[in-house]
């Protein structure tokens, strides 16, 4: 894993990126999943930096669509959905820090059929929503089971099967003084829906409250650009992250790096916004840490810069922007 | 007053739009002034349908903003915004319920000049943003000081003097469990800007959690539609409002009545959602409650309907959608 | 018309805003009617500055649909709609001249019904459309026929009578070098759907290419803002206008006055893109002919500036931005 | 090249994607280059379908930018920007066909520095544009002149060689009766930016007017996602396409095929707009020849579909949406 010597965590945070302590959140020591991103909420977990957290994820629904026969509009209770585990307090994590998460693995867990995507009436990117309100009937509703294994990946039907790509679709830290739903992503993180926060990556968070206040959950075996119905292949999860602390690196939103490439989160709407965003921000990144002078980061990233669609069905779009480090080199 | 009579306020609701009895927040009774709209504070008071409240407020940066050599990015320390009276506890409200809110009279208080309007960075419908994040530099920061009164106005220098037309910029329920900053509108209310929200006209506000959890603040003496930089003229008041209680009645996002019209209320981006959400909401509403089929009122406010921009500088920007009473005739 | 010999048009353009000559563009001397704007078409007439014209406009369907039991979708042949009197050769229009159009009257005519609205496939504020393309399935089409005049106006139904407010729907010079559908509006005019292009208004047009050629049609006996289901009470006319030009005034977009206001006009999308370019330009109209200082134009229409919603249907949405003549005084 | 024995183009085209004749389209034989995309130009050149057409382009400014101390605002003359090779009538092409054009290679031709970029005035992704307008002060304008080889790539500094990877930035046929500028792309194909219209790919061009009127130019030798600051590395090319023609086939917006899988394009405004408009059409493709239903092709695509950012500069952004053919197999 040589690259992760060279991340940023590796070299900045306070455990330096290693293992120093290992901690759960079963669903037992979760007890009960919160809906909302919220300093508020009394921990469940006090961590060190440097500390293996292995996590029981429960699924977007909390496991309440068992069938394929489940109307989804009768089951689901809006706002009790996305529950999260978490929050984790990070010893020392002040305003202005950065927690960074090394997510290890992530591994199906439960009973087959343990995937779930649905069709739901106002959600989605195809359809009439409560923003984008129209006058049209809604689709019928209708629930797809889906068996998964890590090894085999999801299976679609007889013809398809998708290979497991899994990832962490909601994570981030706690708002100063809000209590935001996880439906909802944000500077802070939440519900950003973003393939790219998979195994072997880094994700970094701002911290605005003091102990961080860690949550994540909502983790997908598969999901495309945009997760275009709403609901990517939903299923509970054992996910196991590493979480570090960096003092005095402060970001406006969330960051993201891999052996590949450097990554910065826009959520915004509209979805041109959240593109201006991610990419201001990796401009900036790149004028403050990798010798560029802003205008040239601007017009490099022009030839060669990249986006990621994570979602175009929360309350904001989710976009990330992402340079190759075997261009711009490694960050100071 | 005889329109009001006719309105859903006096005909539907528990104390029939009467005044039963008065409360007040003061500035002492008030205390600390929430920033966010949450039904995890601690209400400030508690009242029965149809107690009269006057309130004390504040101007959104809390009076700090002193002098016209102040500058904002120093002064003012987001996200303590756009402080708020309440949150004042409904008696028998539960969640589906709607709140209505009579204002009364608005009158400045506090010593000249009592009236701030800013330039600050990163805020303002034509600057950049931290939504709208684009490479340009900001504007020069800029504070501008008023002199106003409810006779005369609001003075904006030797040549123009505005006419003092006050409302609340900021007034919602809570959410049923988040916490949301009181600088944001959403489908509960809060920071509409929607110049609408004046003496003479009835608020109706949606319930969602029990209790109500009444916010009200933010007052503007003048704004135009948009409230183009961001900050109107914003002054501290004497507020003073009726709230009474409809049962049973459930909307799904602000409306509004007065002498002349029904509105309904939207806030979203991009902009044509935020329309898109008053319109339909105000068809559904003739559908329900003046006789029309849904694609004929469809029709019909293709002809007649009228639109008032509340902001385009708020998180979500906010959009009134009405149709005068003279054409429509009276709602159920 | 006291205010008219104020106005520019009356104090700036060669004519002075005066009637000068006379000339017409009835059904048969327009022939054929244009369905896009384009300085590639032979012009119709070729009028000095001073010359009122008298134009027999058709509707937006060119009359084709004539009963309620007909069926728009088979009908109506896209893109052949709304056809344009015009193109009219201004003499001595040149690229940076400004076309002044003082609208004198608009008169229904033609066999009643003469007005139409319709509901129609992909089309329309509150359903999928060709540009926001969703899944669901489209409303039943439905055809509306009405009965005009101007006296009584728009007979909705037996209790509801619409008063006559007409204005040009589709109003503008031609692009440089492009030829664009009359469905369209842009910074050259063309389909704006703003009601305050009615009678008594005069409207400023950008010349992009020798002559200006000027189109008109689309009259609308009434409309609501954002003409909500794309199509208003669409009628033939006799629309009546006085033509002039102003030398060497070089606007970029259109701007419109009347006895109360000036206008600029944005269309754009979404449609806070329209807002930001109509209010820019009113600033920059404020401080090129009113006095003003940038910085200070834009804080003063954050308290006093009026958004009108023309279009939320057309390939560009289409926002006036006005400030009052009582506010700002009259234009240098 | 097995692959493209299964391509649409292979099976469905008059000449069966083989070439059967030569021509081409050189400095000389082109003359004046149009601006706009129109059926009212006379071709340049006229051929049956499966024959192969060798273009000299010109490079977007029209080579007009040759030192870095160039100043783009006096030397570029808008509209006249963005010059195209074309039109090509294709013969036997009727409204309702699709053109199908395989690109067979991409040369870089000229004196170094070859490639040119440019920041410009209310131009690109991260400023205020006529779009997006606001009032904070432009970028200073900067030229950025490089050399390109096809071999050695694009070589941006001492530390930064991009590789060689060019595509055709702006390719399509013309509308039915309209003319837009090159600088537009839209349902006909037109400035797109999307760097999947490469060397290897068969693009699909809906015909509207007899002839087809095939267009092309502006080819970039890179670029990134979204085309950040609205100028790739701008250079002039021999650029060689095989044009055939599918009868019957008909397609409302361009699609693309290569190795590896089926894509959609869709050209919108906000973002949101051309991501539905991309994948609605996805859907629609493979409801139509991939024996999905359209809503398990809605969860399907939820799960496994890529979008592609074109460009987020251009009056329409474009973003293309596809599927891989290891997944949904091929086309009927």
């Amino acid at each position: 894993m040589s690259w992760f010597d060279d991340s940023i965590m590796a070299r900045k945070a306070i455990a330096r990126g290693e293992t120093r302590a290992e901690a759960s959140l079963t669903e037992a020591e979760q007890g009960d999943y919160p809906y909302v991103y919220s300093a508020a909420i009394t921990p469940k977990l006090r961590i060190d930096p440097g500390t293996v957290v292995t996590c029981e994820t429960h699924d977007a629904f909390e496991g309440a669509i068992r069938s394929e026969s489940d109307k989804p509009s009768e089951i689901l209770n809006f706002p009790f959905l996305n529950p999260q585990n978490g929050p984790i307090w990070i010893n020392g994590a002040e305003k202005g820090d950065t927690v960074a998460v090394y997510i290890e693995s992530i591994v199906p867990r439960g009973p087959q059929p343990r995937g779930t995507t649905v069709i739901m009436p106002e959600f989605g990117g195809l359809v009439p929503t409560a923003d984008t309100a129209l006058l049209t009937a809604p689709l019928p509703e209708r629930v797809r089971k889906v068996n998964i294994t890590a090894e085999e990946g999801t299976v679609w039907n007889d013809r398809i099967t998708l290979p497991y790509e899994p990832f962490i679709g909601t994570i981030g830290t706690a708002p100063q003084i809000e209590a935001i739903s996880s439906l909802v992503p944000d500077y802070y993180g939440g519900n950003m829906d973003l393939p790219d926060v998979a195994p072997g990556a880094v994700v970094y968070l701002p911290v605005q409250a003091e102990g961080g206040f860690l949550f994540l959950g909502d983790c997908h075996a598969a999901q495309g650009d945009g997760e275009l119905c709403g609901v990517a292949i939903e299923h509970p999860t054992v996910t196991t992250v590493r979480v570090d602390l960096i003092k005095g690196w402060t970001i406006r939103t969330p960051r993201l790096e891999n052996a590949d490439f450097y990554m910065t989160v826009g959520s915004s709407r509209p979805m041109e916004d959240a593109a201006r965003g991610a990419y201001r921000e990796l401009i900036r990144w790149l004028a403050a840490d990798f010798g560029f002078d802003e205008i040239d980061a601007y017009m490099l990233l022009t030839q060669c810069g990249r986006v990621r669609l994570g979602n175009m069905v929360d309350p904001k779009y989710t976009l990330g922007a992402s340079v190759l480090k075997s261009i711009v080199g490694i960050a100071k």
